[in-house]
């Protein structure tokens, strides 16, 4: 089991995978629309384990880690259709939220404080 | 712009952001609240670009890139609240993807296929 | 304000709505995008009022009921896109569900269970 | 196969389904949930019809007939337990959009126009 893999070798590892195939990526509506249902099987998943919705006898066990590992995969399919680096976008994304949020909760009171 | 992260160290910069805060990680029917949300916002950019649906004109510009970092911290968020290590997840379905998946499209006509 | 309008009378006001328009109905994928559009911002009124997620100062009042509505308004248009009668559709849904369902959950103990 | 039901009979029957049960509605995190994880079905289905998504073998067939009934059974369960009346909720979204868009769109080029 690889750890600590970079987001690149992993979009790699995607496009290695996609670009055997002729039929390629999903066009970005029906990629979208894929989302949409890996997302569906994370909520059930959820909603089994946190929520109060009880499997029925003939579903299949599957795990929260295993839908979040496959709603990345499509995270990732469609960081590559459209040409976005994903180790960008991120730290794009934190740079907005730990400016804009900083203040947007409680924050822990730590020892120093009481030197302010 | 830092690019080629690793996960373990995006993992990392996201539970240093949340861990400054009494409020922590959302339970996990919350999380998942907000992945819905995320996604939702994604679907109205992707369909702004590639479906039928116009902007109003009051409507902020934003782009997929954006939606897709934005989707990214939460997947991130999810994973770090629930205690699992993305590059293994990652690892886990592209395994299955790469033995499951490997026959399910249209293998490219390569040189080699000539040979054979 | 109207109340106890039949689902064929409110599948009639949305054609006569779209009708009047060249674009016609979205394709089914990006009505798909839409649905999803509007259920993230369902997702998002109800972790404002449910669960862990405070507004942001700027984001505009909505309540649940106009998501319901909005979201509701989608599918009456999937129906007239696809041709298909809700009320026939629910009934289906509804005598799965009062047959499959019936023990699956805990049955009130009601008085005339005594003289069983 | 009733045609032409009210949504306010529509709430009561799925009201009625529900009350026999000591569980009850699920809370609305968990509804919502229970929602994603409809559309996300819906996806799955739209996907194989109008989408690039070829169905696996072992996957059982279903339309998007039944999954719009499926959607639309929670969304009735989540305006009862929110003591929202569907056909108000309705009216508000339809007079709301057939004001607010009506020059949203391309408007069709009937005889009248040729006579303003």
């Amino acid at each position: 089991m690889e750890q600590n893999q970079t987001t690149d070798d992993m979009q790699k590892r995607v496009d290695n995978f996609i670009s055997q195939f002729e039929e390629g990526y999903f066009s970005p509506l029906s990629m979208l629309a894929r989302f949409t249902e890996e997302i569906g099987e994370l909520a059930r998943e959820v909603n089994h384990v946190y929520g109060e919705k009880p499997k029925k006898k003939e579903e299949k066990e599957n795990t929260i880690e295993n839908e979040l590992g496959d709603l990345f995969f499509v995270l990732l399919c469609f960081c590559n259709e459209q040409n976005i680096n994903l180790s960008e976008a991120f730290d794009h994304t934190m740079s907005k939220i730990e400016s804009r949020d900083k203040d947007r909760w409680t924050k822990k009171n730590n020892e120093e404080d009481f030197h302010e």
